[in-house]
């Protein structure tokens, strides 16, 4: 019999174009070790007050900085990157259509690249439900039958209660990505998510226990 | 007559792996390029109070992944990583010294290089006066001298001087590097840098023009 590898669970919110990066990205990381690729929406700005935390978006250095570094990152890898009609943008109704639990994972993953394509790809945005449903209709999915059962109270229950369970885990940010319990933050963590699917990750729990009860001795005020 | 290059600005501080990590390798990475780097100590604590920001270490999960990610980032690049006696830690009393203008820039490095070892290379960290003072005196420099002048109103001075200037400037966390007046930010923007020292930046006005006047139509509640 053969043995059953779990899937990586990519943890991502259409506002996030690093996130971007990472769906255009992950599923040929996961092949590369036999791994398939289980998309996981989360709403980010629930993370952050989850977190007391404030976004790239919502610092204006760091705003402009992210850009920049993205540009670099998608050129880096061969990828378009161009801004959406406004950011931040309201992504709820996109991430609720591809967390439906009546997609299977190949339209699931259909919708996610179709819908982060209109984002940071260089289309129409996923804001406007007009612009949604055209987006899904042109992947070759019902725009309208999607858009209609992610309005249902639950859809909605189901990524409010989606992201509370990533944030309970420990998810703090997007990208964020579950490797066999193991979880990475940021499309930078590919070289360490390799490491750690080949049997090479270097942080064991010797390595962790040294840091766990590590005391502080200074507090900001 | 050749053409002088401008240094490469290294801002850091002692609180952060990465900027640890960004010190014992960004000096390489400058004479890579024949630029040498200036160290610039800035109070992060400082910069999070400006930016209304969270430092890694205030969020619980993200406290813990970042250890786990310097590890991994340390293993990669061959360095010791130990965490300090505590963490978080008050700084200013080694950030003061590292930035004390009667430093000459070799003094100052060997200064940088001995306390960041104290700090993260299995050291006995850099809070306590007296074992300041000891890091400092086997690193070869007079250690009573120099705690004697950072506790100057002077010293003092300067270092809020710096860090304000810093944010000023746009940067927002540490490690931050500023090459020929553009900020990179993050240990991990080492590929970044040196396509921009070689001219290879594909971040340009063009780039950037279509993303400076993006309106926002969503904000976090």
């Amino acid at each position: 019999m053969l043995r059953r590898v779990a899937p990586i669970r990519f943890y991502f919110d259409f506002i996030s174009p690093y996130a971007y990066l990472a769906a255009k990205t992950v599923q040929a990381l996961g092949s590369r070790h036999g791994r398939t690729v289980e998309p996981a929406p989360v709403l980010f700005a629930a993370l952050l007050n989850r977190f007391g935390h404030k976004g790239p978006a919502e610092i204006p250095p760091k705003r402009a900085y992210v850009f920049k570094n993205a540009l670099r990152l998608a050129h880096a890898a061969g990828l378009p990157l161009a801004p959406p009609p406004a950011h931040p943008f309201n992504p709820l109704r996109a991430l609720r259509v591809v967390g439906l639990e009546a997609l299977d994972e190949a339209d699931r993953w259909r919708a996610v690249h179709a819908l982060f394509d209109a984002t940071w790809g260089g289309g129409p945005g996923v804001e406007a439900p007009d612009t949604l449903r055209a987006v899904l209709d042109a992947a070759g999915l019902d725009g309208a039958a999607l858009l209609a059962r992610a309005q249902t109270t639950e859809a909605k229950a189901h990524l409010k209660h989606q992201t509370e369970a990533a944030a309970e885990r420990g998810v703090f940010g997007v990208p964020s990505f579950d490797v066999d319990g193991e979880l990475f933050w940021g499309y930078d963590a590919y070289p360490h998510i390799e490491a750690h699917l080949r049997g090479e990750d270097p942080v064991d729990p010797d390595a962790l226990a040294r840091w766990a009860d590590l005391p502080a001795s200074a507090k900001r005020r």
